[in-house]
Protein backbone atom coordinates (compact mmCIF):
# COMPACT_ATOMS: atom_id res chain seq x y z
CA UNK A 1 0.00 0.00 0.00
CA UNK A 2 1.18 3.37 -0.88
CA UNK A 3 0.15 6.57 1.55
CA UNK A 4 0.70 9.79 0.17
CA UNK A 5 0.21 13.20 1.67
CA UNK A 6 0.94 16.76 1.51
CA UNK A 7 0.02 18.05 -2.36
CA UNK A 8 2.14 20.79 -3.02
CA UNK A 9 0.61 22.36 -6.08
CA UNK A 10 -0.35 19.29 -7.92
CA UNK A 11 3.46 18.84 -8.60
CA UNK A 12 4.46 16.49 -5.73
CA UNK A 13 3.42 14.91 -2.59
CA UNK A 14 5.80 16.17 0.87
CA UNK A 15 5.61 12.31 1.97
CA UNK A 16 5.01 8.96 0.54
CA UNK A 17 4.67 6.04 2.85
CA UNK A 18 5.89 2.49 1.88
CA UNK A 19 6.60 -1.37 3.06
CA UNK A 20 7.83 0.98 6.46
CA UNK A 21 10.00 3.68 4.69
CA UNK A 22 8.89 7.31 4.62
CA UNK A 23 9.94 9.29 2.02
CA UNK A 24 9.92 13.04 2.49
CA UNK A 25 10.10 15.55 -0.81
CA UNK A 26 12.84 17.57 -1.05
CA UNK A 27 12.27 20.49 2.11
CA UNK A 28 13.19 24.12 1.67
CA UNK A 29 12.80 26.81 4.39
CA UNK A 30 9.70 28.61 4.55
CA UNK A 31 11.29 31.85 4.97
CA UNK A 32 14.21 32.45 2.78
CA UNK A 33 15.44 35.93 4.29
CA UNK A 34 17.18 33.91 7.09
CA UNK A 35 20.62 33.23 6.72
CA UNK A 36 21.98 29.26 6.40
CA UNK A 37 21.54 28.64 10.12
CA UNK A 38 17.83 29.74 10.04
CA UNK A 39 16.91 27.97 6.67
CA UNK A 40 18.73 24.88 8.32
CA UNK A 41 16.26 25.28 11.39
CA UNK A 42 13.12 26.21 9.42
CA UNK A 43 13.52 23.07 7.23
CA UNK A 44 14.10 20.24 9.64
CA UNK A 45 11.08 22.29 11.94
CA UNK A 46 9.25 20.99 8.84
CA UNK A 47 10.57 17.86 8.90
CA UNK A 48 9.89 17.31 12.29
CA UNK A 49 6.46 17.70 11.93
CA UNK A 50 6.16 15.82 8.38
CA UNK A 51 7.62 12.54 10.64
CA UNK A 52 5.46 13.35 13.88
CA UNK A 53 2.42 13.33 10.78
CA UNK A 54 3.55 9.86 9.75
CA UNK A 55 4.09 8.25 13.22
CA UNK A 56 7.80 9.01 12.69
CA UNK A 57 10.31 10.78 14.31
CA UNK A 58 13.90 12.42 13.60
CA UNK A 59 15.52 9.31 15.63
CA UNK A 60 14.11 6.83 13.13
CA UNK A 61 15.82 8.62 10.38
CA UNK A 62 17.53 6.50 7.68
CA UNK A 63 19.33 8.84 5.09
CA UNK A 64 19.57 12.71 4.44
CA UNK A 65 20.77 13.98 1.20
CA UNK A 66 21.76 18.05 1.67
CA UNK A 67 22.08 20.32 -1.33
CA UNK A 68 23.62 23.77 -0.15
CA UNK A 69 24.53 25.97 -2.71
CA UNK A 70 27.60 27.61 -0.96
CA UNK A 71 29.84 24.94 0.44
CA UNK A 72 31.63 27.94 2.37
CA UNK A 73 28.26 27.55 4.93
CA UNK A 74 28.72 23.80 5.58
CA UNK A 75 29.61 24.50 9.06
CA UNK A 76 27.12 26.99 10.01
CA UNK A 77 24.71 23.98 8.44
CA UNK A 78 26.28 21.34 10.52
CA UNK A 79 26.31 23.16 13.70
CA UNK A 80 22.21 23.09 13.48
CA UNK A 81 22.10 19.85 11.97
CA UNK A 82 24.12 18.45 15.33
CA UNK A 83 21.95 20.10 17.83
CA UNK A 84 18.87 18.48 16.04
CA UNK A 85 20.06 15.04 15.98
CA UNK A 86 21.04 12.94 18.73
CA UNK A 87 24.30 10.74 18.29
CA UNK A 88 23.03 7.64 18.47
CA UNK A 89 20.44 8.38 15.58
CA UNK A 90 22.02 9.59 13.13
CA UNK A 91 20.87 8.80 9.59
CA UNK A 92 23.37 8.54 6.76
CA UNK A 93 24.03 11.30 4.56
CA UNK A 94 25.91 13.46 1.74
CA UNK A 95 26.50 17.20 0.80
CA UNK A 96 26.37 18.39 -1.95
CA UNK A 97 27.30 21.60 -3.41
CA UNK A 98 25.18 22.42 -6.25
CA UNK A 99 24.54 25.83 -7.98
CA UNK A 100 20.89 26.66 -8.08
CA UNK A 101 18.18 25.67 -5.57
CA UNK A 102 16.07 28.27 -6.47
CA UNK A 103 15.79 32.07 -5.67
CA UNK A 104 17.30 32.64 -2.10
CA UNK A 105 17.22 29.07 -1.31
CA UNK A 106 20.73 28.34 0.70
CA UNK A 107 19.88 24.12 1.45
CA UNK A 108 17.49 21.59 0.63
CA UNK A 109 17.31 18.35 2.44
CA UNK A 110 15.57 14.66 1.23
CA UNK A 111 15.15 12.67 3.57
CA UNK A 112 14.12 9.24 3.91
CA UNK A 113 13.29 7.93 7.62
CA UNK A 114 11.74 4.21 9.22
CA UNK A 115 7.58 3.76 9.93
CA UNK A 116 6.94 2.04 13.45
CA UNK B 1 15.88 -11.66 -5.00
CA UNK B 2 17.56 -8.45 -6.77
CA UNK B 3 15.91 -8.64 -10.40
CA UNK B 4 17.93 -6.51 -13.06
CA UNK B 5 17.26 -5.45 -16.12
CA UNK B 6 18.60 -3.22 -18.89
CA UNK B 7 22.12 -3.58 -19.25
CA UNK B 8 23.55 0.01 -20.65
CA UNK B 9 26.91 -0.10 -22.06
CA UNK B 10 28.25 -2.53 -18.76
CA UNK B 11 27.85 0.57 -16.74
CA UNK B 12 24.41 0.42 -15.08
CA UNK B 13 20.98 -1.32 -15.34
CA UNK B 14 18.17 1.06 -16.15
CA UNK B 15 15.81 -0.58 -13.52
CA UNK B 16 16.77 -3.41 -10.27
CA UNK B 17 13.86 -4.50 -8.25
CA UNK B 18 13.91 -5.71 -4.53
CA UNK B 19 11.36 -6.16 -1.72
CA UNK B 20 8.78 -4.71 -3.74
CA UNK B 21 10.20 -1.26 -4.66
CA UNK B 22 11.39 -0.75 -8.40
CA UNK B 23 14.53 1.60 -8.64
CA UNK B 24 15.12 3.08 -12.25
CA UNK B 25 18.53 4.64 -12.85
CA UNK B 26 18.60 8.51 -13.67
CA UNK B 27 17.05 9.05 -17.05
CA UNK B 28 17.54 11.41 -19.62
CA UNK B 29 15.90 12.40 -23.05
CA UNK B 30 16.67 10.11 -26.07
CA UNK B 31 16.66 12.86 -28.22
CA UNK B 32 18.86 15.94 -26.97
CA UNK B 33 17.98 18.10 -29.92
CA UNK B 34 15.20 18.74 -28.17
CA UNK B 35 14.12 21.91 -25.17
CA UNK B 36 13.10 21.73 -21.94
CA UNK B 37 9.27 20.80 -22.63
CA UNK B 38 10.78 18.17 -25.35
CA UNK B 39 12.99 16.28 -23.42
CA UNK B 40 11.17 15.81 -20.13
CA UNK B 41 8.50 14.42 -22.19
CA UNK B 42 11.11 12.15 -23.64
CA UNK B 43 12.49 10.89 -20.18
CA UNK B 44 9.03 10.55 -18.83
CA UNK B 45 8.00 8.12 -21.83
CA UNK B 46 11.25 6.14 -21.13
CA UNK B 47 10.14 5.76 -17.53
CA UNK B 48 6.11 4.39 -18.24
CA UNK B 49 7.83 1.78 -20.64
CA UNK B 50 10.54 0.86 -17.51
CA UNK B 51 7.60 0.91 -15.00
CA UNK B 52 5.28 -0.70 -17.60
CA UNK B 53 7.95 -3.97 -18.05
CA UNK B 54 8.46 -4.31 -14.30
CA UNK B 55 4.50 -4.47 -13.42
CA UNK B 56 4.43 -0.81 -12.08
CA UNK B 57 2.72 2.49 -13.71
CA UNK B 58 3.18 6.06 -13.14
CA UNK B 59 0.28 5.50 -11.04
CA UNK B 60 3.02 3.74 -8.20
CA UNK B 61 5.89 6.43 -8.41
CA UNK B 62 7.03 6.85 -4.91
CA UNK B 63 10.02 9.55 -5.14
CA UNK B 64 11.67 11.18 -7.95
CA UNK B 65 15.31 13.28 -7.83
CA UNK B 66 15.16 16.00 -11.10
CA UNK B 67 18.49 17.25 -11.69
CA UNK B 68 18.30 20.20 -14.20
CA UNK B 69 20.88 22.52 -15.80
CA UNK B 70 19.00 26.07 -15.79
CA UNK B 71 16.57 26.60 -13.14
CA UNK B 72 14.91 29.05 -15.09
CA UNK B 73 13.36 26.49 -17.46
CA UNK B 74 11.46 24.31 -14.70
CA UNK B 75 8.23 25.93 -15.20
CA UNK B 76 8.72 24.08 -18.77
CA UNK B 77 9.36 20.86 -17.09
CA UNK B 78 6.59 21.45 -14.78
CA UNK B 79 4.24 21.82 -17.50
CA UNK B 80 4.77 18.35 -19.05
CA UNK B 81 5.11 16.75 -15.79
CA UNK B 82 2.00 18.20 -14.50
CA UNK B 83 -0.07 17.05 -17.53
CA UNK B 84 1.39 13.27 -17.10
CA UNK B 85 1.13 12.88 -13.56
CA UNK B 86 -2.70 12.25 -11.94
CA UNK B 87 -2.85 14.41 -8.83
CA UNK B 88 -3.70 11.98 -6.28
CA UNK B 89 -0.63 9.75 -7.23
CA UNK B 90 2.07 12.19 -7.40
CA UNK B 91 5.42 10.66 -5.59
CA UNK B 92 7.77 12.73 -3.75
CA UNK B 93 10.10 15.14 -5.66
CA UNK B 94 12.88 17.36 -5.31
CA UNK B 95 14.46 19.33 -8.33
CA UNK B 96 17.73 20.47 -7.75
CA UNK B 97 19.90 23.16 -10.44
CA UNK B 98 23.63 21.26 -11.12
CA UNK B 99 25.96 22.48 -13.72
CA UNK B 100 26.41 19.47 -15.71
CA UNK B 101 24.15 16.70 -16.87
CA UNK B 102 26.84 16.07 -20.02
CA UNK B 103 26.25 17.37 -23.42
CA UNK B 104 23.20 18.45 -24.24
CA UNK B 105 21.18 17.39 -21.14
CA UNK B 106 18.72 19.78 -19.49
CA UNK B 107 17.04 17.17 -17.20
CA UNK B 108 17.69 13.91 -15.65
CA UNK B 109 15.43 12.04 -13.49
CA UNK B 110 15.75 9.61 -11.10
CA UNK B 111 12.64 7.41 -9.92
CA UNK B 112 11.44 4.85 -7.59
CA UNK B 113 8.02 2.97 -7.63
CA UNK B 114 6.06 0.52 -5.86
CA UNK B 115 5.88 -2.88 -7.19
CA UNK B 116 2.47 -4.65 -7.34
CA UNK C 1 14.37 -2.50 13.34
CA UNK C 2 17.09 0.02 12.43
CA UNK C 3 20.53 -0.58 12.27
CA UNK C 4 23.47 1.93 12.48
CA UNK C 5 27.29 1.81 12.27
CA UNK C 6 30.19 4.36 11.90
CA UNK C 7 29.34 7.13 13.98
CA UNK C 8 31.64 9.85 11.40
CA UNK C 9 32.25 13.44 13.83
CA UNK C 10 28.42 13.39 15.12
CA UNK C 11 27.59 14.15 12.09
CA UNK C 12 26.30 10.65 10.28
CA UNK C 13 26.38 7.39 10.29
CA UNK C 14 28.29 5.78 7.62
CA UNK C 15 25.92 2.45 7.04
CA UNK C 16 22.03 2.56 8.19
CA UNK C 17 20.49 -1.19 7.49
CA UNK C 18 16.40 -1.11 7.57
CA UNK C 19 14.09 -3.69 5.81
CA UNK C 20 16.81 -5.66 3.82
CA UNK C 21 18.38 -2.20 2.59
CA UNK C 22 21.81 -0.85 3.37
CA UNK C 23 22.04 2.78 3.18
CA UNK C 24 25.52 3.92 2.80
CA UNK C 25 26.59 7.66 3.57
CA UNK C 26 27.89 9.77 0.47
CA UNK C 27 31.60 8.32 0.25
CA UNK C 28 34.47 10.54 -0.78
CA UNK C 29 38.48 8.90 -0.94
CA UNK C 30 40.67 9.32 2.18
CA UNK C 31 43.30 10.39 -0.36
CA UNK C 32 42.13 13.97 -1.89
CA UNK C 33 46.03 14.20 -3.30
CA UNK C 34 44.59 11.33 -6.06
CA UNK C 35 43.22 11.62 -9.26
CA UNK C 36 39.76 10.72 -10.32
CA UNK C 37 40.90 7.19 -10.80
CA UNK C 38 42.46 7.43 -7.94
CA UNK C 39 39.79 8.92 -6.22
CA UNK C 40 36.98 6.69 -7.35
CA UNK C 41 39.41 3.14 -6.69
CA UNK C 42 39.56 4.54 -2.84
CA UNK C 43 35.78 5.24 -2.63
CA UNK C 44 35.00 1.89 -4.26
CA UNK C 45 37.60 0.10 -1.80
CA UNK C 46 35.53 2.03 1.66
CA UNK C 47 32.85 0.86 -0.28
CA UNK C 48 33.45 -2.68 -0.19
CA UNK C 49 34.31 -2.60 3.20
CA UNK C 50 31.20 -0.67 4.44
CA UNK C 51 28.97 -3.29 2.58
CA UNK C 52 31.28 -6.59 4.02
CA UNK C 53 30.89 -4.88 7.47
CA UNK C 54 26.74 -5.62 6.46
CA UNK C 55 26.91 -8.95 5.10
CA UNK C 56 26.59 -7.44 2.12
CA UNK C 57 28.36 -7.04 -1.14
CA UNK C 58 29.32 -5.02 -4.59
CA UNK C 59 27.04 -8.25 -5.97
CA UNK C 60 24.18 -6.94 -3.81
CA UNK C 61 24.43 -2.82 -5.05
CA UNK C 62 20.84 -1.79 -5.83
CA UNK C 63 21.30 2.29 -6.99
CA UNK C 64 24.79 4.44 -7.18
CA UNK C 65 24.04 8.16 -6.96
CA UNK C 66 27.62 9.98 -8.19
CA UNK C 67 28.41 13.04 -7.87
CA UNK C 68 31.26 14.63 -9.49
CA UNK C 69 32.84 17.93 -9.92
CA UNK C 70 34.09 17.80 -13.70
CA UNK C 71 31.94 15.78 -16.31
CA UNK C 72 35.34 15.56 -18.29
CA UNK C 73 36.57 12.65 -15.94
CA UNK C 74 33.50 11.22 -15.88
CA UNK C 75 35.52 8.18 -18.42
CA UNK C 76 38.55 7.74 -16.27
CA UNK C 77 35.38 6.90 -13.56
CA UNK C 78 33.91 4.76 -15.66
CA UNK C 79 36.78 2.90 -16.56
CA UNK C 80 37.40 1.87 -12.96
CA UNK C 81 33.71 1.42 -12.20
CA UNK C 82 33.33 -0.89 -14.77
CA UNK C 83 36.71 -2.92 -13.54
CA UNK C 84 35.37 -3.14 -10.00
CA UNK C 85 31.58 -4.09 -11.05
CA UNK C 86 30.34 -7.62 -12.37
CA UNK C 87 28.13 -6.69 -15.54
CA UNK C 88 25.74 -9.14 -14.72
CA UNK C 89 25.22 -7.23 -11.20
CA UNK C 90 25.60 -3.42 -11.81
CA UNK C 91 23.00 -1.42 -10.07
CA UNK C 92 20.91 1.64 -11.45
CA UNK C 93 23.35 4.72 -11.66
CA UNK C 94 23.22 8.33 -11.91
CA UNK C 95 26.06 10.30 -12.73
CA UNK C 96 25.86 14.35 -11.81
CA UNK C 97 27.93 16.87 -12.67
CA UNK C 98 28.04 19.66 -9.85
CA UNK C 99 30.20 22.84 -8.55
CA UNK C 100 31.51 21.31 -5.13
CA UNK C 101 32.03 18.62 -3.46
CA UNK C 102 34.38 20.06 -0.47
CA UNK C 103 38.32 20.93 -1.37
CA UNK C 104 39.69 18.39 -3.20
CA UNK C 105 37.01 15.97 -3.73
CA UNK C 106 36.50 14.95 -7.26
CA UNK C 107 33.45 12.17 -6.49
CA UNK C 108 31.33 11.08 -4.13
CA UNK C 109 28.86 7.74 -4.23
CA UNK C 110 26.17 7.42 -2.26
CA UNK C 111 24.75 3.80 -2.53
CA UNK C 112 22.24 1.11 -1.59
CA UNK C 113 22.69 -2.30 -1.41
CA UNK C 114 20.37 -5.36 -0.40
CA UNK C 115 21.09 -7.38 2.65
CA UNK C 116 21.14 -11.56 2.65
Amino acid sequence: MIRRSGNYDDILHEAVAHNGVLYLAGIVAEDLSLDMAGQTADALRQIDALLAAHGSSRERLLTALIFITDMRLKPEMNRVWKEWLPAAHLPTRATIGVNDLDEGVLIEIVATAALP
